[in-house]
């Protein structure tokens, strides 16, 4: 296809692929003529990853090449090809040796995280940034008075690998890596507000569940909260 | 006690606690002497609920004022004190009437929402913003090409479900309305993080359960990924 159709099919403007060709972000197409070019699927799917990565996850135009030069040495390593787009440690340092900088690893200051993942026997690697949002969402919840430590989250924890689970059987159905490493971008970043607005409508419903019964002791009234105003 | 511990237990700076007095939010101590007043537990656990809903919901003062004030009007009916805090209509309209401002309510604009909706059973209001971070969510995924729609989120909704259980089971344990209202405003809005750690650490181990075999063709390698160099 030439470049305009490229650029259809992805939604990305044509002097965005040309400065992507440019920087070596895209391979370059077949030429077809001096100024004309060819370009095949490989081209759209490789596109589609560049907008998922520089749009969902906000990586700059220099650290998305990084992650795909890196994707393209991991063919067949579907797992370190997932810890280089989640981020779980950066792509510069390639797969030989752990990250020093860029991935903040202070030692011994994630025990909530650190007992949480022994109990629930995860193998999780030291620099998934994950473990210190935990660590730091459980310490603002303790600063305000909530007495509250990894326990609590067990049952959540639960919850979580089950999720995962759904998040894996989908990213399972891409065979070809380029496409893979999108959707786990996707999956992964874009899905997190609709799973919480999922949990704010169940709250909603499971509030009603248990204590629906005497919020109208003189019996119901029209207006909001009943859910069916609409039905 | 006086507004010296009533600051050091809360966490509230002086100066603040004496504006929320002049404003209202909180009611006035038990006067002990013409320039000294005496402050006691609900003093205390308001100023925690204000700020939950200062500093993590992040209304106003003023709308901060209009939620404790329908709080008040609420002390048994838990399950519209639990609307009032989600934010999931405004606390202004009172309980009469369904909010006219302030909620938007595009009608028909979240058919993904509504089907997810009816086909678990849910009875949930119509001006709950969780209806249109869900419709949003899905139309962001299909503008990126996915092919995406509620029937994807049925497994995700089904856990969201236990998650919301947990969550009230939580809330339960409090029958004060000022903690049991602080506690759902931090329940809610903080754990969102951690909820979501807890998803990108069970897909690390989910994708080395799945992936790992065929990560080290040549047998295992020192570096990150494999959450052994800790343990």
């Amino acid at each position: 296809m030439r470049i305009s159709e490229l650029s259809r099919r992805s939604g990305v403007p044509n002097a965005t692929i040309k400065y992507y060709l440019r920087e070596g972000l895209l391979p370059p197409g077949r030429a077809t003529a001096a100024t004309q070019a060819e370009y095949d699927e490989s081209h759209l799917k490789r596109l589609r990853l560049i907008r998922a990565l520089t749009g969902v996850r906000g990586l700059s135009v220099a650290a998305c090449k990084q992650v795909l030069d890196t994707i393209g040495d991991l063919h067949s390593d579907t797992h370190h090809l997932l810890g280089v787009v989640f981020g779980i440690w950066p792509s510069e340092t390639g797969r030989q040796e752990p990250p020093a900088s860029g991935a903040e690893r202070p030692d011994g200051a994630r025990p909530e995280a650190d007992a949480l993942i022994k109990e629930m026997g995860w193998s999780i690697s030291e620099y998934n940034p994950a473990r210190g949002v935990f660590d730091q969402t459980v310490g603002t919840l303790r600063s305000l008075g909530m007495d509250i430590d990894w326990h609590h989250f067990l049952p959540y924890a639960r919850l979580a690998a089950e999720t995962a689970r759904l998040d894996m059987d989908h990213i399972d159905r891409f065979t070809d890596p380029l496409e893979k490493a999108e959707r786990a971008v996707l999956m992964t970043f874009l899905l997190e507000p609709a799973l919480m607005a999922l949990r704010r409508l169940a709250q909603e419903d499971e509030s009603i569940t248990r204590y629906g019964a005497d919020e109208h002791p003189a019996g119901p009234h029209p207006g909001p909260g009943h859910g069916t105003d609409h039905e």
